[in-house]
């Protein structure tokens, strides 16, 4: 596959995935509760134990409001307004498990809930919802111990700027002040940013899981802003991507950086990238244009490699590709298939139920981890 | 001045602050441009030379808009619905230098205004604006050396949750690994919450630009979350504070366990606690229970000391009392007046040309921090 044609699939499957919702069938249990992703103290949205969302939005005067979230293809949720001047409605059916951005149609005007946080995602703050997932175990604020997620501000010669990337450092990492940890660079997808890994993503809090249970050696996790050329604004901009800005950002600027501030092993061989949809494209197109950068990569919902392509290039010690079972969960395992069968340490992981959202990134992530530097 | 009068006092300066410009004089200059803190992409809300905001929303079928900023008493600016759809509105006066909360009314209902950043306060993340201030270059972000902030959850036994802070480290934090730091712990003010400071307060850019100029030595700043009793969802609870849970949560868990994961100098002598509004308050009174604690104690738009409840205890080595200019500054300077008096070290600032919001606190710390640990 080129990467003209994953662009176009890449953006087929974000234009689907912004409304979804399966079809509602028998009756709604009423044991609606505040979603996690709640400003303080406001009740609504609520989720109830079958994935069902509930929205309540005052606006005495408004005419319509509408929420984009829903039934895929009708519109989303039309909220109906009561005689104590609040609109309410809930989706016609259940929603997958997991992260959704969303927002609201005020008469009109596109606004967000008041009731929940904000996410950054389509290039603006949306609101987001989350229904609880039967595994959400794994990316639970716990009493463990923690890891850091810092900002830092570093300079870009080729941007004329002060870049913004965060940071992740396993529990520990200021106490053991000899130690030296492998780093994972970690791309968000079109439309977000430098925040979606730790805001939407609990990146942080699948680490401190998975080091708390044993289940991984710590390493450190950098994740910066990936649209550095002027596709911000318009998803058709994707297909006139080229990677030349971002790669110089983050190979000749970001990694010197990061190296000569944190205890890093500074080669190769203890390096990753890894990327979701368009931060999957990214990964794929600097690993390849620059194979002695990273030893491990990884693609989430962001396309493939083919054996081709890797040709004459120093081997990955890792291929690691994924997506939601309703995204294309053929290709993924047959591209892992095909890279194995050609000699190649692929692995490949289905998320069951998910789409192109975030829970398929959590998960992803979950079984990345254990599978970097081990040696 | 006893804690209920303080508690009056800043409620009633907090919600005389909600709507703040100056009344319109002559001709608006037609030299606007887009607020530093709008959305990316985003065109509007803009402000011009004089400090007049501009606002253009879309919302084709709505009645009525109305933004919660322009002239005080007068219930903000009502915006005017153009053929295309855009209602759009101009304050009738200049604003005040710094930054603004406000939201929109759109037919009844309170939302942000989808073009800007939201910023923590009045317990909802409210949209923002920065009207330049004529030394905004001393929290400019700068080709500087920057130090980081880092998220931490730390575990909290009092409130039986993992609680998250941020931590300020200054440049070379994590080059030098055998030095110490002295540490301030700063509060945010009520509404607010621990991303204040260095969201809408830019603590971190001051901090790097002081030390880049070599007006202070580096020290860490600690920024946690200072509602944990049941006031947040209505400024009355102030009433009924009580400094018992926090001051649990502050000296008892996150001291010790800042002292026990960064580089800090872990006495009364190298620790200082400041707070803005509320934050005062609550510096004011955990300073007083726990003289043992911090030796350096600053109070921004946030009360004062008086040297009658000081006497007998150990010696503060600074009091630091600020607020703008259009607060109560004669209080302010006379408090300290009083102090020094008495014989306290004691420093009054008063911020020209601003009331009891950010550009006040600013520039109070950048007063303050140089004053710090300078023994």
């Amino acid at each position: 596959m080129n990467s003209k044609c994953l662009v176009i699939m890449l953006m087929a499957t974000l234009a689907g995935s912004i409304c979804k919702a399966q079809t509602g069938t028998g009756e709604i249990k009423e044991d609606f509760r505040s979603s996690s992703l709640n400003q303080p103290g406001q009740e609504y949205p609520q989720v109830n134990s079958q994935g069902y969302a509930r929205f309540r939005i005052k606006a005495t005067k408004s005419d319509s409001i509408r929420v984009t979230l829903g039934l895929g293809g009708r519109g989303g949720t039309k909220l109906v307004k009561g005689t104590d001047g609040y609109f309410s409605g809930t989706t016609e059916g259940s929603m997958d498990e997991g992260f959704h951005y969303y927002h609201l149609i005020v008469d009109g005007g596109i606004f967000n809930d008041p009731g929940t946080l904000n996410y950054y995602g389509s290039t603006r703050w949306e609101s987001g919802i989350e229904i609880p997932a039967h595994d959400q175990d794994f990316y639970a604020l716990k009493d463990v111990p923690h890891g850091n997620v810092q900002q830092i501000l570093f300079p870009s010669k080729s941007t004329n700027t002060q870049r913004r990337a965060f940071v992740y450092t396993p529990p520990g990492y200021d106490k053991e002040r000899s130690k030296k940890y492998p780093v994972l660079y970690l791309q968000h997808g079109w439309g977000e940013d430098e925040t979606a890994w730790s805001n939407q993503g609990h990146a942080n809090l699948i680490m401190d899981n998975l080091i708390a249970e044993g289940k991984i050696k710590p390493f450190i996790i950098v994740m910066t802003y990936g649209m550095t050329n002027d596709i911000k604004m318009k998803p058709g901009g994707l297909r006139d991507f080229k990677i030349d800005a971002f790669e110089a950002v983050l190979t000749d600027e970001l990694v010197p950086y990061v190296d000569a501030n944190f205890r890093t092993v500074a080669d190769r061989a203890h390096r990753a990238m890894a990327g979701l949809s368009m931060g999957g494209m990214e990964t794929h197109l600097i690993t390849l244009a620059k194979p002695d950068e990273f030893a491990y990569y990884g693609l989430l919902s962001g396309g493939i490699y083919t054996p081709a392509e890797l040709k004459d290039k120093p081997k990955a010690k890792l291929i690691f590709i994924s997506c939601g079972s309703k995204e294309n969960p053929a290709g993924v395992n047959n591209a892992a298939a095909a890279l194995k069968e050609a000699g190649y340490n692929a692995v490949s992981f289905i998320s069951e139920n998910t789409a192109h959202e975030f829970l398929t990134w959590r998960r992803s992530l979950k079984e990345l981890a254990p599978l970097l530097f081990k040696d």
